[in-house]
């Protein structure tokens, strides 16, 4: 694992795994979401409050590689860097890892765009907003 | 808030809340669930290992009592005590309180029953556990 | 199975099952809210419509009896009834059919006010169309 | 909509929606899974008994792109088509359309491998049936 902008630690609940006994592959998407809410929210911002606004971060595309499983109890890390891609795009690079080995469960792509009324706008408020984040844990 | 036999501490994720803006009631049984479970563990057991043995507790009943509603970015406690009733039925009376003012959110009493090979067995191996964790923390 | 004043038939879908290979106690809460949503639409009304007029209907108290399992794959009915209690309740009792056998899965009393910018009112408005809907049908 | 190797009409749940009112991004994942195992009931297989067996179907890898939102009430169309890729993969591309307007909502591609014992296995067994269903439709 390198360094990261943000991680959160979370833990597998067992009403999250399916009939193979292992987390299901639409739960990754609820941890990784719960991940940058959470980042938003440390950043000084937060989902439902924009929303409020009428602001909706909506999420674009997302790329997801499956590495490894999850199973009951087990204890990870959600981790995540973000980047600017033109005028409307914001990247997020999350990642997955169990936690007692860092083995890496799940990689992540997620391109996130923000509507104001229904139309994309320049997320430049928020990006400032995680960029100042950044800096200050640095 | 009394004396619990055990608490948990979790936060309301955006993706548990519904069109109303508040958890949706179906998550309050993950929530109840995943501290019993997480009990289970903390007494020296757990659910997915004693599936794989054949050892299946069920719910038998709930009733759940919604006082109040959990929004986005809440912290709550997620409490628990149980008790034996009769020879085959564990009950269990657990409460979700917000953390910030200690407000009462959700109240259930859930009956549980152990199945062997889907016949009800006494659940006097679990119970045994759980009463030794209960005496280990007074 | 007596006459019910609404019906409906689902499938499982194999990511509501859990560890154990059967439908998750809290998805049958997903089933049956579900169930009173489509009722509330057949009935000419809907819930997101009025959750926008400010008008939110909420489960006060749910009993639920688990009498046996879903599995993957198991087509199942849901069925309902309703009732008046008191000025400002409103009570669903519902159950839910395996289709194959008619073998009772779930039993619930789900106890429902109607509130309006927080405050319960006397649901009788909502009431009236849905007794509309069941001499229609009788 | 061209034509489809696998079709299946779905309807929104309200309990799938968010606070934005609209269906949460990691419940199209719970549409899509669902119609892949549809179709591998159709193609007289299924994804439990697969499980039972010790094979399990897993995803490897999904791209989704986001379109559009689905809200409240709409009825949809899962669609999908398959292809084989390399020796290993098996490549599932996947649509939701509004039912309403014919308006596409998402679109995936699902990269599947098997896994028999937790090592990878040629998935021609099941290409085989997927492909005689196929032939069948035509």
């Amino acid at each position: 694992m390198q360094k990261h902008t943000f991680e959160l630690e979370l833990k597998v609940r067992d009403y999250e795994c399916d009939i193979q006994g292992i987390v299901n592959n639409a739960v990754y998407q609820n941890y990784l979401e719960h991940t940058r809410h959470e980042f938003l929210i440390a950043a000084g911002s937060d989902f439902a409050g924009l929303n409020n606004e009428g602001i909706n971060p909506v999420v674009y595309r997302i790329e997801i590689d499956y590495k490894y499983s999850l199973k009951s109890g087990d204890d990870f890390i959600s981790v995540l860097n973000f980047e600017k891609q033109g005028n409307l795009k914001l990247i997020f690079n999350q990642e997955i890892y169990r936690k007692q080995d860092k083995k890496l469960i799940v990689k992540a792509k997620v391109i996130v765009v923000v509507l104001e009324n229904s139309k994309p706008v320049k997320p430049d408020f928020i990006i400032e907003k995680l960029e100042n984040y950044r800096k200050s844990i640095q």
